[in-house]
C-alpha cells in the first residue's frame, strides 16, 4: 500500500490521485494501486518555513509519515514541490522507501529532453530559492534555467495565485508569457515544479502540453511503477 | 480528522475527494477538511456477494474501518452505495459516528422535492435488490420510484458500464433514456445511487442536472457540515 502525505494542497493530492488512476492499466477495481492518503493540510506553511524563518513543517511531516507506516504503507510519497525540501530528512529515518517528486519530475525531463538539454524550472519562490530542481537537473546531466526575477513576479507566481483562485484561463496566459521566456533563451523543456501550474497548461492553447513536463503525473506514473515492481516481487 | 473508506471504485474515491474540496469554504489550504482516505481496491466484489452468495467484503470493510480510526479518524465515511449494504453492521460496533451515503441522498431528495413527492432511483441491480434507498427515502415521507427490469437492462446498467468504459457521452444518452422514463411515470426527482452516474450526467444536455440529486455531492456536504460542527463543540 503507498502512503500518500498530502494535503499541500487538498487539490493537488486530489489531481496525484486522479493522475495515478490514469496512469494504471487496470481492467477492474482490483487492479488499481492501494493508497492511503494522508489529505491532512494541518502542516506549518512551506513557503514561510523557506524564505522567513516561520514554523519548520518537519515535526508535522514526520508524524504523518510516521501514522502512514504504521498504518501499513510500504512505500510513501508527497505530492507537493515545496515541501521536497525536507524530503531528505524524511527519508533518511524512513524504514519504507520514499519517492521524490523532484526525482520523478528530473527523470521524465530526462526522457524527453536528452542529456545534455537546456531544461526550464517554473516554481515558487520558495521552491526556486532552494535548488532542488537545479540540483536534480546537473545531477542528470541536464542543464536548468530558472525564470528572472522579473518573468516571476510578473507571469509565474500571478499564473499560481490566478489557478489558487480558479482563473484558470488567465492563469493559462500568464503560463504562456513565463514559457516563451524560456523558450526564448534556449530551454528546450520545462519542468512544472508546482503543482497548480498543469491545471493551467491544461486549458491553454500554447504549444505548452508538448514541452513541459507535470511532476504530479511524473510521480505518480513512478507511484505505479513501484507498485508494479512491489507486487511482482512478492 | 475524517476517514474515508474507498477504493470502491478509486475514481469516485477521487471524484468524492474533489466535491469535499469544492464544497468547501475555505480561504487557504489550512481552511480544508482534514481526511485520511484509504483507496484500497482489495475488497470482495459488493455485487456479487449481493447477488449471488459471493464471499462477504464485510470483514475486510471492518479491518480498513478500524486502521482509519485507529489512526485517529474521528468520523467515517464511505463513498460507495453498494457498500451500503453492509453500513448498519459497520455503524454498529463503531466507536465514531459514521455516515451514511444512503442518509445524505435522501436527506438531500427531501430538501429539493418536498415531502411526499415521487423520487425516482437509479442504481445498480445490486443496490436496488437490497430496497435500501426505498426504505430510506419511505422514512422521510417520499414515494420512492424504480426503474422497470426493462429499463435497468437497456439504459441504466449499460449507461454504468459506459461511464466504466470511459465513454461518457455514450453514457448520458443512456442515462436521459433512464431518466425520461421515470419523469414520465410521474418523478418529481432522481436520486443518482450509483457514484458513476453523476460523470456521465456532468456531459449530458438532458434537463437532468436540475432534477437529479448526486449521492457522492450530498456526502460530501454532509462530510464538510459534521466537520464544521466537530470543529465549533472542540
Amino acid at each position: 500500500m503507498i502512503g500518500v502525505i498530502g494535503g499541500m494542497g487538498p487539490l493537488a493530492t486530489a489531481d496525484f490521485l486522479n493522475k495515478v488512476i490514469e496512469e494504471t492499466d487496470a481492467a477492474d477495481d482490483e487492479g488499481h494501486v492501494p493508497m492511503l492518503i494522508s489529505c491532512d493540510p494541518r502542516i506549518p506553511k512551506r513557503p514561510a518555513a523557506i524564505l522567513s524563518g516561520g514554523e519548520s513543517p518537519l515535526p508535522r511531516l514526520r508524524e504523518i509519515r510516521d501514522r502512514l507506516v504504521t498504518a501499513g504503507a510500504t512505500a510513501l510519497v508527497m505530492p507537493c514541490n515545496t515541501a521536497h525540501h525536507w524530503h531528505a530528512e524524511l527519508a533518511a529515518d524512513c524504514p519504507v522507501p520514499f519517492l521524490s517528486i523532484v526525482e520523478a519530475g528530473c527523470n521524465e525531463a530526462l526522457r524527453q529532453a536528452g542529456t545534455g538539454a537546456i531544461v526550464g524550472v517554473l516554481a515558487t519562490r520558495a521552491t526556486l530559492s532552494t535548488g532542488m530542481f537545479n540540483q536534480a537537473l546537473e545531477r542528470l546531466g541536464l542543464v536548468p534555467m530558472v525564470p528572472t526575477d522579473d518573468e516571476l513576479d510578473r507571469a509565474v507566481l500571478p499564473a499560481i495565485a490566478a489557478v489558487k483562485a480558479g482563473r484558470t484561463l488567465q492563469a493559462a496566459g500568464l503560463l504562456s508569457v513565463a514559457l516563451d521566456a524560456l523558450l526564448l533563451r534556449g530551454a528546450k523543456y520545462v519542468v512544472l515544479a508546482c503543482t497548480e501550474l498543469p491545471l493551467a497548461l491544461a486549458v491553454s492553447r500554447h504549444q505548452g502540453p508538448a514541452i513541459c513536463i507535470d511532476t504530479n503525473r511524473a510521480l505518480a506514473r513512478a507511484t505505479v511503477v513501484h507498485w508494479r515492481e512491489a507486487v511482482r516481487e512478492a
